[in-house]
């Protein structure tokens, strides 16, 4: 920063030349402006930051539900089985209880389950078509069987359901 | 800000008084300080607010696991059943291996089982003693017995083990 000259030409004592002030106005502008906008990309930035954590935590807790999908295609797999034996039935409906319990607490936390029916409109966000089948009664572009289930997860789709679709 | 008065008595033409210049100057090392002051805040603020990004995505993901715990205790519990039938059997192998497979994917994220050994020191971290019981060669205040296994994610607790503690 520049000192004031005093005793520059064409000044009395006790006064500054009007051009050096002029500068010192200047530059105090330029560095009052910068200060304005610091502050805005400050504020611009904490706000960035907070809606950025909530998505980074939204897609941290979605990665996780993601990596739980194929346990649930082992429960539904191992509930497919055909079991006859009193321990063996026994045992299948404690797995099952098992597997509604995990759906449940999935569900509470916003995860869904998508199952779409014989005869649902295909949705490419959340269907995901294998093939083409025709089947009697259903519309082009309906579903016509599902092979599994797919999940979302607060309207992300985790992974889509794997279906056949009406030519 | 106040406009420099040019014809201020004791001033000549193109020359400005003295104590207007010092008091701008003032000014304009306040502004300055001020700018240096934020521009320290913000980038503390944005070290923070990365690291604290972070820690919130470790929170919402140890959530997410310690909702799954009562899950596995449902498993172990299903995998105490007593199996004799062979289909019950081959059941209760693709209960195990489901179980497995869970506890791995959840391993593969950070979160480690713990399962106290007898014998071992108490951990008032990621144990919780829930009676006091003496055991034969086990010294004071080491586990003499497991009643539920606990589990960690990134060395944090989700649900201490529960143990009875040689008195």
């Amino acid at each position: 920063m520049d000192e004031p000259t005093n005793d520059a030409a064409g000044t009395t004592p006790g006064a500054v030349d009007a051009a050096a002030y002029d500068k010192l106005k200047k530059e105090k502008d330029e560095v009052y402006n910068q200060l304005l906008r610091t502050t805005a990309d400050f504020q611009n930035s904490m706000r960035r930051a907070i809606s950025e954590t909530d998505a980074a935590v939204d897609r941290a807790r979605g990665d996780v539900y993601r990596q739980i999908i194929p346990v649930i295609d082992h429960f539904d797999t191992a509930l497919t089985a055909n079991v006859t034996s009193d321990d063996g039935k026994q045992l299948f409906e404690g797995v099952r209880i098992v597997r509604d319990e995990l759906l449940k607490v999935l569900k509470q936390s916003g995860v869904e389950r998508v199952e779409p029916k014989k005869g649902d409109a295909f949705d490419p966000h959340s269907h995901e078509a294998m093939m083409r089948q025709p089947a009697e009664g259903v519309p082009t572009n309906h579903v016509t069987m599902t092979f599994s289930p797919g999940y979302t997860f607060k309207g992300r789709t985790l992974r889509p359901a794997k279906v056949a679709v009406a030519p």
